[in-house]
């Protein structure tokens, strides 16, 4: 599926790697430099030898919904941990090689949605991107399934925003749980985005946070 | 259980109210006012009725685990919708008659360890209420279970914290969750209560977040 950005000048495709999710296609621009996380040698107080080292602004969404920052080589153990089913990229860069084979050698999916990271205020978040992405998202054959950017904050911040919004939380709590998340950085237009974006016709979730579901 | 805080004057006991849940034993001081949330009647872009409004700072932890801040009445709804068995109370005053009664009518168990919520730098968190309040954490007979303080930062940070440790988090990470919550009020000393909390004797959590289990 290719979604047409429009005048904007926003290049939005889907796609996916390794096939195994609900998705189709791939495409992108050149790669530029993830973010680095330098690897830690350092084991303090564990009592076994292997530290996980979560990607940056990494957390729990929901049972089986991760969000993060760009992952790095020295978080690829912990992402194994989590026994991924598919990752959900929100730049429009390609996918760098080190991440591909990770993907690769652990039969992850990639589903990408490039939504560009502007500064304000020339910030557009395309509706049909988030729109495509969150169906991605509710798509439990999907999960778990982890949601970056760049550095969690904006583009993800976004699209949890709306999963919110799909949970029915007040938009405070909404608001609340995204500037967590981008601290200073925060965007009036990225809490604007989610005041305004419509949930008509999106799968409703049920009234409970799935997480609540005890097997 | 009881548990003597010793010369240090802190007052700490387990007490489980409702039965259900791992626990035995219940006190604490009079009641100070919680932290009250107005209620919103606003609705905006929802297509059902029920607007959910989540604590101060809630969040989920892992699966079956959630934080926040003192629940109160504008919250039930929303930790009705959470399904939860127990919440885990860390403040020495004795829980309000209309939370209590909301545990009772949903048959959630209390757990209350009671840590004096000091201002640095005279904070001291007991490592004896810390280890039982994480004994009854990792406990999933407890699950869904609620930990929260006043504010869902400082205490609930540090057990949270812990929880972490016994998780194989990079400290790195640990106290960057920790700020998240902890924003502006963000305490060295938790930070340094969690760096030394000694692990070695709890159960240890198999070396994956436990979200990743999909059943």
């Amino acid at each position: 599926m290719k979604f047409d950005g429009g005048s904007n000048g926003f290049d939005v495709t889907a796609g996916s790697i390794n096939g195994g999710g609900a998705g189709v296609g791939v495409g992108g621009a050149p790669p530029p430099s993830p973010i680095r996380t330098p690897p830690t040698t350092a084991v303090s107080g564990n009592e076994s030898g292997e530290m996980f080292i979560p990607p940056l602004n990494f957390s729990i969404v929901d049972n089986g919904i991760f969000r993060s920052g760009f992952p790095d080589r020295a978080n690829f153990g912990f992402l194994k941990s989590l026994g991924l089913r598919s990752i959900l990229y929100l730049c429009p860069e390609e996918y760098p090689e080190a991440n591909k084979e990770f993907l690769t050698a652990n039969g992850i999916s990639l589903f990408q949605f490039g939504i560009d990271g502007y500064k304000e205020p020339f910030v557009n978040i395309p509706q049909e991107a988030i729109r495509e992405a969150l169906k991605i998202l509710l798509d439990v054959r999907n999960h778990p399934v982890l949601i970056h950017c760049k550095r969690g904050k904006h583009r993800t911040g976004c699209l949890v925003g709306c999963y919110r919004k799909l949970q029915r939380w007040c938009l405070s709590s909404i608001f609340d749980e995204y500037q967590r998340f981008a601290g200073s950085k925060a965007r009036v237009s990225d809490q604007r985005f989610v005041e305004l974006f419509d949930i008509s016709g999106l799968r409703h979730l049920p009234l409970s946070f799935s997480c609540s579901k005890i097997n």
